[in-house]
């Protein structure tokens, strides 16, 4: 199994694009958690088992562990979703982009230390900061592409001279032709596309045929679910792993946050399921 | 005090530019120290306190303490450093780039949990992506900008269709301009400029007046010290931290590599000094 088979799988058996991201912020806990030595381990295992059924995968991001020197509690939750939830792939969300012996640390901390199943990488630093990662038979790195933050628009909607293609290309667009290229030999390859430029992201899609994107951005980011599926969505109505982080996680502060998390999670999996049907009807 | 002001304070006591690059690889240790459960902050703490007289700043790159779970071992060192030499900066090379929320999380395991002076960061995600980090008075942030390694290329030297000035901008100059402008309100930033491009190191020192310079390349991979200090130095002799790490780190796997590393050091410095030296007459 691969990542990228195993998220295949996840999509058909789940019939959803869900992706649950784990940014647990203990200030943001509900106050009956706040007292335990293990409220992140504890908040997020229970956001994970509340939502599982409703997921193709889960995504920490490992600057919310790393703040709070929680390492252990990153390992101990990844461990977690491997042993009761198998089949679900889990992305650590790290960003991570340097080179050499660095990158191969730092895909040894990813893969052999967290067990997570992809990784989120900065294509900044070319092809020789990717590739340590793909020394991880059947492990899946996603590469920034046009991200939905405000500043994405500083670099990657920069139009580059030497453009590839019959229009005018811009960066993001180099790194999906690179990424579903010369880059890809092993198919190991997502990319991150927010949700707030549905163009983009369609244009995204165009250039990279059947491969998994990353998409955050909806809910609390703004980005709007149909038009975002519609525009990324293959023609099965897969391709897609929309993240939902603070919506899900912090959908109550008392003591149901874990049913409040499920009902959110399962009306966004709905939502989700809905227009990737619409997509498939074409 | 600030990172900025520690650093020219630094550049002028230590008349040196040797930025020691903290790299722990264990399976490079001394085998005195091998068996021992700190060896990661034992072995680096001998460097430090071998080279400290040579060096204008230390570097430790965050993969290799986390691939070996060695986060705590990371903290120790990092309160070593300013408690036994104080005035020395320390930059954590981490390379983190995300936005909002995850960005301050990054911030605060930066600059509160580890105690780093600066941190470098990935542009790729654009000027949000950096601002919580220049929300930390005093503290900097160096951002990649041309690095040393073949891939640098790949998305890094791209002409850019809309560039800014009289000749074709490269995606690397615009990093540099928007570093060297309206991104650097605060004064805290610098760049990552590698050694093996002396002509792109010239021009990016052309576009950031007396920015600091952190410059990789030198040594292992083969960059040349009396080229990269004639194109990135300031008037002055200074402004740049020219980074070596293995051939310090490893100069000895003997008892001595202590004395070895000091060895390198100093020799490092020496020609790094000749060569701002010879910056200075012109």
């Amino acid at each position: 199994m691969s990542f990228v088979s195993d998220l295949k799988a996840a999509w058909q058996r789940a019939d959803s694009l869900l992706c649950v991201g784990l940014d647990p912020d203990p200030a943001r806990f509900p106050a009956h958690l706040s007292w335990r030595d293990d409220a992140i381990l504890e908040f997020c295992t229970q956001i994970v088992d509340a939502t599982a059924q409703y997921a193709c995968s889960f995504k920490p991001q490992i600057a919310y562990f790393a703040s709070c020197a929680a390492e252990q509690q990153l390992q101990a939750l990844i461990a977690h979703i491997h042993q009761r939830h198998p089949g679900i792939p889990v992305i650590l969300d790290a960003k991570r982009g340097d080179i050499g012996s660095t990158a191969e640390h730092y895909a040894r901390e990813a893969f052999e230390r967290y067990r997570a199943d992809a990784v989120t990488l900065s294509p900044y630093m070319g092809y020789d900061s990717i590739e340590p990662y793909l020394a991880y038979p059947g492990r899946g790195a996603i590469l920034l592409c046009r991200t939905s933050n405000a500043g994405g628009s500083d670099l990657q909607s920069l139009t580059l001279a030497d453009g590839e293609g019959p229009a005018a290309e811009r960066l993001f667009e180099r790194v999906a032709r690179l990424a579903a290229g010369r880059w890809n030999a092993g198919g190991q390859l997502g990319l991150v596309v927010g949700a707030t430029f549905p163009r983009e992201l369609a244009r995204v899609r165009e250039l990279v045929a059947d491969m998994p994107l990353l998409v955050p951005g909806i809910g609390a980011q703004g980005g709007d679910i149909d038009a975002s599926v519609a525009a990324g969505a293959t023609a099965d109505g897969t391709g897609m792993l929309v993240n939902s982080s603070r919506a899900i996680l912090y959908a109550s502060r008392g003591e149901d946050f874990a049913q409040a998390a499920a009902r959110v999670a399962a009306e966004t999996r709905d939502a989700l399921r809905a227009a990737a049907a619409r997509k498939r009807l074409g």
